[in-house]
């Protein structure tokens, strides 16, 4: 793993591909982007020299912009090449998926094929559990096992539905498809009440980016699929959005 | 497998447990119970002679009770040891999976000890899909693909909970908790209006029973985990449940 740990700031959390240390202030975390590469359930691994470095600046430039539309996230500033400064929450334990068009696991658990339009957009929940291989639950289970309450969950699809509405035409703008992505929400007081705010990352690493004329992948797929040229897809996805990223041969780990 | 063709009916569909003939009438089919017995998606098999006919009895018992209850279902009439008369219909591809306590299936997909008492009652749906191993889905997908809208999705759910209700009650009244079962609806027109009814069958094939004092299995998984004495626990559930019920060893396949 990309060596995030030379620092003598207080680590809370390890995952796949970002690290999480205490805050400099009470309510805040650090959130580090690793240039570590994972799939199907870190099954699949590598180090992407400058990964993180894209996704740190490519979601900080979307997060920004979903804010601006009124939907509260955690982002709060971007401090260096590999951290952003975040609001601490209580993570809701559901990944949250927006499919537009078939993609990824879909396909083979539904008989579907890559690439049809699906009738609707779907949202699709999973149980956020590494162990359990993150499993497709409904709200039914949600509800059950008390993972959010219905208002919650009311809530997150509709922020979700409203980011998948912005995402698919600022991509739309800059000549990419957006087949599919991943959120992941968290619970935070503000004024005594708790609210529901948008959390983890947007970035190459959790949507399904296609050219628009080419259908070419521009995203994690480039890894998943041994397809190469993963830096290159997420930096012209940067470049496409007007994001000025530093020179990542120069970039340390 | 059991002999289910030997005579000139049509069949129509041969599934794991049944098959289904064209009936004597528009719009009604025979449901022939066999004995064959599958699990885990027909990686198991065997035949266990007599099951269809303890099947079919059982069925019949809570058929005709849920319909006096005033659920619509699609039994019409029993016709001999192994065949009912039942009203023919566009089945919903969706099998509505209701969990009183954790068991099967539910505890290795999410991490639950077998025998835990369930938050509250859980409905999960699987898509009626044996070549994709019947997956867990959602009411987003269910409504995404068209497989039934959002009022028939409703109804479905509202029967089933009084279903639920109706069955906890009667086999507590013999002894026996009712830790979950599976059901199937379909759709038929009536008076120019899509009606939504209970199909399929209601037995120890398909629900999970437990004796209240000894917590012994009297379901199909006597079969699923080889533990023998699958006829015996139906024939109790029978005799428990009054139901007359032929001499199983003189029973014809």
């Amino acid at each position: 793993m990309t060596d995030a740990t030379s620092n003598t700031r207080t680590m809370l959390y390890e995952g796949k591909a970002k690290v999480i240390f205490e805050g400099p202030d009470d309510g805040t975390l650090i959130q580090y982007f690793k240039d570590d590469a994972t799939a199907f359930n870190a099954q699949k691994k590598d180090v992407i020299k400058g990964k993180g470095v894209l996704n740190n600046y490519i979601s900080e430039h979307i997060m920004q912009a979903v804010g601006a539309m009124g939907i509260p996230t955690h982002f709060l500033a971007r401090i260096n090449d590999r951290e952003q400064l975040i609001r601490q929450l209580e993570i809701v334990p559901i990944e949250v998926i927006v499919r537009n068009v078939a993609a990824g696991s879909i396909c083979s658990r539904l008989g579907l094929e890559e690439g049809e339009e699906l009738p609707q957009t779907l949202i699709e929940f999973c149980l956020k559990d590494d162990a359990l291989g993150d499993p497709v639950i409904a709200p039914e289970h949600i509800f059950t096992f008390g993972w959010a309450s219905p208002e919650e969950l009311e809530t997150i699809c509709e922020d979700t539905l409203r980011i998948n509405d912005f995402l698919t035409g600022l991509f739309h703008a800059i000549g990419v498809r957006l087949i599919d992505f991943k959120l992941e929400f968290g619970r935070i007081e503000i004024d005594g009440d708790i609210e529901i705010i948008l959390a983890d990352e947007i970035s190459p690493d959790n949507c399904r980016l296609w050219d628009i004329h080419t259908n070419e992948k521009m995203d994690k797929d480039r890894f998943r699929r041994d397809l190469g040229g993963l830096i290159e897809a997420y930096q012209e996805i940067a470049s496409r959005l007007n994001i000025r990223i530093p020179d990542i041969s120069k970039i340390e780990p």
